[in-house]
């Protein structure tokens, strides 16, 4: 690497991050990613380690690892507290970062929409952390909740909310559901399944909403045959830890929601000074630039393209095809070549909603049931990172498909790090005046 | 199971609990395992998840998973507060939990001794919790380390001390030095090896004293060869994050300090009311029983059998021989039938230096190197409970051997977490007075 080359800074190790960093891989500049955390999380699969289904070692792959073979990258552990435009110039938990162009790849974060109790004690399900959090929780509502005498205490325990019907909270509730129904009654031999509940809330009338109608239908129908309780119109207004308000007045007793409603883009974009549109993104020329600085780029769950109209759903494929042409861009930018505007293809989606079940849309052709499971299947073993991770995930599955099982039913955080479990070893007032 | 039979009560889901358990299977008892995690866990490698080779996943499988066939056997997830003794009574965070019988298998815990700036500043090596953030505190010094400009503090960053020359001592620094000139100088191209130190102080004279003198020759070369500063006649009296004081006024600066250099009944041995031995142990008869309590036995590392003169070590096999003497005695107890009195056999001990390098001393027989390795290996993973514990570490450890990488090279915890990288981010007073 020569010092005298043109920096790029790339802020985040997501989807976009990575395909940037990546393409820059033959270009005569030094890259360096800029990441809070020492790894590139594979996102699509985190509800697997929020069901007991993998590990957090399984979806997580080192971004030193990924950049090993890559001669012009380096990476910097830090968090980014400010962009100095004027100065070209990232200020970071570590100290000062300069920049000649700079692509910030920040990515999404749970949406409360202002609700302060869902933010209170709801389950988030956007990084690691949030995962654990929820296997932790839910895991511990069983086991105390077979030790539970009240026969409605223990029946909230033993319910679990999911808030929002797209990919993450269908198959977060399909996940659920099947975690309970195929391997919790067997590991609780006292359990009675008829004080289990998973139940989806979607305030609209449809589940997966870009898919059409067919896949919809089927996706509601598998979800009833098991046992999810799927609910339209029902519009979550708040949440105690222990009762989930719905708006018309109706409560749910529950010790669990999963909050998979609302994303919004990471609050550095909101720390960056530029222009935000809809969901707090940075509103970006087609060009992936930021309005006012011809150095700087947008990408993915971050990035709002004015000129496209509707925006862009916050996902994987948007992200890293945005990668790829801010990539392209920087080294237009540096030759003084046109740049080129970005136009998304559809690659199509996929969800699973559960063993054997999942829709996928792929151009004109739509998938149901054991077929597009198996696509499912080989999309994300093919596109995770890493020939180990591919190979563990593998047995993680292989083994929970032979066996009905799931390998990561432990608790691995202390209870005083899980208020809701706290709460609910002690007598909620809320219940017992209710 | 019946409820009118006899109640045996074990705390505890380590080796000498479990096993406890499994001897019971076809006893006319009910039996319920209390524990305030949900998971057994494979102590022995615990020291690979602090070094990157294995994620916690691997080595911790869920208590229930494990009883799921035997039928006269329960689970409690709960922390036990106080024992009743009149009452025959567990007081626990879930409530009371009545017993005829009862085993204290409540293990061990770290001992700093009373050194209150180790209790601050050290890290234990004891749990899941301990070993990941080793890891994670590992791994951070050496990203803020590689973006350290000075020297100084550079190097301390990048100094690793090792407390204890035991077991878990010398297998951390071997296995800590491997992590870090087999895989951190591939992920690290500005890392400077020479400003890397692994030390391993122990206050004695000899690693691994119980081994015969040619092991104990072969370990000291083994490390060094490892490039592992092994200090003899060091005793830690301080630690202040930054540096660390040795008796006779030497200062390491280092901002790790691993502490295996001590063990002690755990603290739910100091709230049984019962005499207690040499590191809190609970004095217990030959037959296991507590001195005035016939149906309470304790056995582990939380028991000191007072009739064999020298203490027995906090070993799994202690508590595995124990647990199986502990179920016997409890039959013959209900029986009315003259109690066994427990005699250790020594069935030999393994500790591995690292890649391809081990001592084993089984009876009169004495292996090093690689066939030491090797049956290490076999031992471990036969003893691993589960099959797919033991097919995931094995590809682990395939990986890790093959292809002199580490598989789990994540910071999973948030830096908040971390004091002692908080510290090392900020200056630190103590360095710059110095």
């Amino acid at each position: 690497m020569h010092a005298d080359l043109p920096h790029v800074v790339i802020v985040g190790a997501g989807f976009g991050g990575l395909r940037a960093a990546r393409a820059l891989r033959r270009a005569p500049v030094r890259v360096t990613i800029v990441d809070r955390h020492n790894y590139h999380l594979f996102q699509p699969l985190l509800y697997q380690v929020a069901t007991a289904g993998l590990s957090p070692e399984d979806i997580a792959h080192p971004v030193r690892a990924i950049l090993r073979r890559q001669r012009n990258a380096g990476f910097r552990l830090a968090e980014v507290e400010a962009v100095d435009f004027e100065a070209k110039r990232l200020e970071t938990t570590t100290g000062p970062v300069p920049y000649d162009f700079l692509v910030l790849a920040v990515g999404g974060a749970t949406n409360f929409f202002g609700l302060r109790s869902l933010e209170a004690s709801a389950l988030p399900l956007k990084d690691v952390e949030d995962a654990v959090a929820i296997r932790n929780h839910v895991l511990r509502m069983f086991e105390l909740g077979v030790q539970e005498p009240d026969p409605d205490r223990r029946r909230a325990m033993l319910t679990i909310v999911v808030v929002g019907g797209g990919p993450t909270g269908v198959e977060a509730a399909g996940a659920l559901s099947e975690l309970v129904r195929l391997v919790l009654t067997k590991d609780f031999p006292t359990l009675d399944v008829k004080d289990v509940r998973v139940v989806l809330l979607e305030a609209t009338d449809r589940l997966l909403a870009d898919l059409p109608e067919r896949l919809r239908e089927y996706t509601g129908e598998t979800l009833w045959r098991k046992h999810v309780e799927v609910r339209f119109g029902a519009r979550v207004v708040g949440f105690d830890g222990a009762r989930v308000a719905l708006q018309g007045g109706e409560v749910i007793p529950a010790r669990t929601l999963l909050w998979a409603a609302g994303v919004r883009a990471a609050a550095l974009a909101d720390r960056v000074r530029s222009r935000q549109g809809p969901l707090g993104r940075l509103v970006v020329r087609p060009t992936l630039q930021l309005a006012e600085r011809d150095e700087v780029f947008a990408i993915g769950d971050a990035a709002f393209v004015e000129a496209s109209g509707a925006a862009l759903p916050m996902m994987a494929p948007v992200a890293m095809q945005q990668g790829e042409l801010a990539a392209r861009n920087v080294v237009h930018l540096a030759r003084g070549e046109p740049l080129e505007t970005f136009r998304y293809r559809d690659p199509g989606s996929l969800a699973t909603i559960g063993r054997t079940a999942a829709v996928a849309r792929l151009g004109h052709f739509h998938f149901t049931g054991f077929v597009a499971w198996l696509l499912w299947l080989i999309v994300h073993i093919v596109q995770l990172i890493g020939f180990r991770n591919r190979l563990l995930v593998l047995v993680n599955w292989a083994w929970d498909y032979f066996l009905y099982d799931r390998a990561v039913r432990l608790i691995t955080r202390p209870e005083h790090a899980d208020p809701a479990a706290r709460d609910a070893a002690a007598p909620a007032p809320l219940e017992r005046s209710a």
